[in-house]
């Protein structure tokens, strides 16, 4: 990926700080934390996403609801952080998003591709999608459920809600090799099938 | 739009429910509702937007906060409605978003046009958006503010945070001719010019 979009302060880097606004301390990071307190820092309160797409959990190792953290400014994360049905009080672990593709040059937007099932263990009507779908039903997808996934290549983001809100659900080709056979692989908070809205996570 | 885009049921429809999963009383509606409570609801709770992409607004006369719907179910609005950084309560007026283009045939996706600018009154640096942008830095765009913006044609949704999160101001090709020049124009209840992800609104 390097070759085709050529970053020069490296492929990721996350700044985060323990005061909002970006004050107090600070921390820089270029690949994954497991467990922000075990480095000493009690709480993010502020962060600012300069290379790469993340994503963020509420716990530790990796666990719990998770959030894309894409390029820009988070001055309070507090006001980010909920995913409206349920607030999230903290970000305990982060990661970078690997598999995420080139944003630009135009021509890497094909790069993502994903299949969704109308039933569990990729059976039932299927879908391709290779876009942003803030609705799907407005694609035309039957109902506001989704029982498994293939992630072809790429890396996607699914919402419970149309127009990217509610809980979200990181879907990457190189995790679980790309299959969400059921919506409790979707993740570790996961409690229905309920996606109505999926998009692109690109660099 | 209707002879690109069927719609067998109308250009919009909306119906609302003063209880969450879609039940107690319900009200449907093809065009604007100025304030629910005068047509005798005390809130809604849930809602499912059958035809059309739509705007949510906090107060009557569709003042205050705003949010997208777009076709799908909220079962829960008390779940789906917080900006993150401001918990709406109620949602008191709507209306469709008329200038939204269809999200089909895909070639109509080109149909999304605008501009945003560097400062106030279309001055400074410029950038042309016909696509969906979860990130405006990633994108290249300077900071993490936008000064003001031209819709060229169909309509946008800018949020405050990337990854399309915090307060939401929806722009349309023929609200005040398209042109918003400063930041205070964005929506009634916007404070700052911060906006660091748009994406196009489509029926």
């Amino acid at each position: 990926m390097a070759l085709t979009n050529p970053m020069p302060m490296g492929p990721w880097k996350i700044t985060v700080y323990d005061q909002e606004y970006f004050q107090g301390r600070r921390m820089e990071f270029t690949a994954c934390c497991q467990n922000i307190m075990e480095c000493g820092m009690e709480n993010i309160r502020s962060l600012k996403v300069e290379c790469g797409a993340w994503v963020g959990y509420e716990h530790s190792s990796f666990c719990g609801q998770q959030f894309v953290l894409e390029k820009g400014d988070y001055p309070r994360f507090e006001a980010y952080s909920g995913s409206n049905s349920y607030r999230i009080e903290r970000m305990i672990s982060f990661r970078p998003i690997c598999c995420a593709v080139a944003a630009f040059p135009l021509q890497n937007h094909k790069e993502s591709r994903m299949t969704i099932f109308e039933m569990e263990n990729m059976m039932g009507r299927q879908f391709e999608l290779c876009d942003d779908y803030p609705s799907l039903q407005a694609m035309g997808w039957m109902n506001n459920e989704v029982g498994s996934m293939q992630i072809h290549s790429g890396a996607f983001v699914c919402y419970q809600y149309p127009g990217y809100r509610g809980h979200q659900y990181i879907m990457e080709c190189d995790c679980h090799g790309g299959e969400y056979k059921c919506y409790r692989e979707f993740g570790s908070h996961s409690q229905t099938p309920q996606i109505q809205s999926i998009r692109r996570i690109q660099h």
